[in-house]
């Protein structure tokens, strides 16, 4: 342990945190208390040239990347060292909260603050980022700050993309670094000696179980599937129920025998049925077509192989003379964390008294990106009911403290190694 | 049996009445083969011309009622007894066919035909007639022209509803009877000795069964429920499977649960799930809404009271912590054709070396609400597997030929009486 890294968290100030996640909330704000803060809209770039002011006013250097990666430096006593890097992103859901990655990123320069307060110098330099378009609303895919970072998405594929009204994403990218003259421009992809991230859990469990702090060991893996049904269209009153063809019956089933595989005595297994749709869909029509989505995740690999293998074969023995397409939209391993990040999230907070537990992350995040890269890890603070990607996630001050000093201590001690 | 009933059937021209059904389908054709003819539209309008200049250039009079239902009358022997009705509807499904509705109309005035070539006389009036909007696409309900003769619906009431343009319905009606000046106007609703109505099956059955000749012994009764499913939505990530409240999960435990409930070896149960939307219908979150509809049909009025009745527990059983909500949307008993009629149907059929058999009708017909107000019988003839309310429903021109000699011997048969 590094003797600045107990410190550090002394320099966390509640009150400051909190009001300045209520003044990025005005930028988007909703009547309903949410935020739409969608990336590079004019939103986004309000946020980002506030945060740009509170670091100019304390004198941190801002520097941009290609994507809008957005980077606020505390100098280190090396500064030719691979920083640490601790942050989140600012662009929200259009029905978003107030919390949802925002946190991440303003606990970060909560961190730099607190050690510039303390006077703490850090042997590597420090910088908290905003990640460019985590939720990926306006433009697909998400978490293209971080995946482009990592180099694992080409910046010229995703500038040619576009919103629902056709604005490119490479216009809106040039508008937004427009927007941001004064911070310095740096090229995508450097070196960095770790990683960190606070959010919100967007889960029940650290409420559920009565605990501030959740050290993140990593995010689940997750393979969605489409399932396409097609049957016959049929009339309800005459066509007799045995020589029917029925998409809706057929795909009901699916749902049930899909139930059924999935099912986990330890509840860890996330299986959710969240679009189906039938055609021609009238009351009084036999259904000839379902489209239904599988989301499935889970933190083991060999339960995400054998589970996800299995689901083309129990759609297809429960179509009822249906026919069946079944595809793979998706397929993310899980992420390991490293363990020593892991250990220190874990050590600061039973040092600062916090109650805490491991947790997997259900939801992805900007650090699934930078694991690839870097030693990384997350800190997780409870948020009520685990509710999110709503204008109702609602999150106490003194929690989301209770995070940030968990941060300092975390980043202050890799930044001394 | 009287003297010319045995007759009547040598009037049917197949290739006559085919080519009328021809002409009358190009009143709306679609591209695809189908027809688009809803009711009191221009194409309507079109149609009914078409049969007054038919029924004109045989000397037939025509009259219509403040409804719009149009009659072709060929006078009897006693003009001033209660007339035969036979007939059905002109308008369509807008995805529909050549034959449904349309070929009861002209198998009727084939039949009035049949009788003025042969020089046959009847002792009662034969009437053909073109009831209203049966479909009910356009404007809610449908069947509103036979129910309106039959006093079951409110012909003021019917005249304020609009279609989705905003037109009101007493609007199109009074453009529709403007356009058919040369028709006397006729009060609604009249005393009828007896209704035989003619109508492609719009089910397998014959077919299946090899026979040319349905002899219907009723409509089956209907009973229709809405389901609303409310539970929470959640992160797909996140949220433990044990504490979600997933509408969607519930809903298909639901059909399953009603499958089980509505269970028939003998498969005359019509039990189908046709509506079924969810909300917010996003892959990954847990669906919060889901409103599914039943269509329950059945012929014994024991049986639907017995399920329908248990239709609600049954839901309420599978909720899985989701609030539900039940609603009874339509509740139509089963209908009981004469049996006279049903007999003469057979009887003329046998005389005429058609294969045939008993059927109960699946789907609603006119004859639902002639039936409370006359003796009423059906005459189903085969349409290729059972497809209906389709551009692709097919009949043959000797089956249809073959239903209208059997309704011209029923009809002659009951205006003899």
């Amino acid at each position: 342990m590094a003797r600045n890294a107990a410190r550090a968290a002394d320099g966390i100030d509640e009150a400051r945190l909190w009001q300045r996640l209520m003044a990025m909330a005005r930028f988007g704000a909703r009547a309903d208390g949410g935020v739409d803060r969608q990336a590079l809209s004019a939103e986004d770039v309000a946020a980002r040239r506030q945060l740009i002011a509170w670091a100019e006013a304390r004198g941190f250097a801002c520097a941009v990347d290609p994507i809008g990666n957005l980077f606020v430096r505390r100098a280190g006593r090396e500064p030719d060292l691979a920083p640490v890097l601790t942050g989140s992103h600012l662009d929200s859901q259009p029905t978003g909260g107030k919390f949802d990655g925002v946190y991440g990123v303003l606990a970060g320069f909560e961190v730099l603050e607190a050690l510039e307060d303390l006077g703490l110098s850090t042997r590597r330099s420090v910088e908290a980022v905003a990640w460019t378009n985590e939720e990926g609303s306006r433009f697909q895919p998400g978490a293209m700050g971080s995946a482009a970072f990592a180099g694992r998405m080409d910046l010229a594929a995703l500038r040619v993309g576009a919103d629902r009204a056709g604005v490119r994403l490479g216009d809106a990218l040039d508008a937004t670094l427009a927007a941001t003259p004064t911070a310095a421009r740096r090229a995508l992809g450097f070196p960095v000696a770790a990683y960190v991230e606070s959010h919100i859990e967007q889960g029940p469990l650290l409420e559920a179980d009565g605990k501030v702090i959740g050290a993140v060991t990593g995010i689940q893996g997750s393979r969605w599937f489409a399932v396409e049904v097609t049957g016959e269209a049929a009339h309800a009153g005459t066509t007799p129920l045995k020589i029917r063809k029925d998409a809706l019956k057929a795909a009901t089933a699916m749902v049930s025998a899909l139930e059924s595989l999935m099912a986990d005595p330890s509840d860890v297994v996330r299986f959710t049925v969240g679009r189906f749709e039938v055609a021609p869909n009238s009351p009084n029509t036999v259904p000839d077509r379902v489209f239904f989505t599988i989301d499935f995740r889970h933190p083991d690999a060999a339960v995400l192989q054998r589970l996800g293998d299995q689901v083309e074969a129990t759609c297809r023995a429960a179509a009822r003379g249906c026919a069946v397409r079944v595809t793979q939209t998706f397929d993310a391993p899980p992420v390991d964390f490293a363990p020593a990040i892991v250990g220190l999230v874990s050590a600061a907070a039973a040092r600062l008294g916090l109650p805490h537990r491991d947790i997997f992350s259900g939801a992805f995040h900007d650090a699934k990106f930078l694991a690839e890269v870097a030693p990384t890890g997350m800190v997780f603070v409870p948020c009520a009911r685990g509710i999110s990607h709503n204008p109702a996630e609602s999150a106490t001050a003194s929690d989301l403290a209770a995070g940030a000093r968990v941060l300092a201590e975390v980043v202050a001690e890799l930044a001394a190694q």
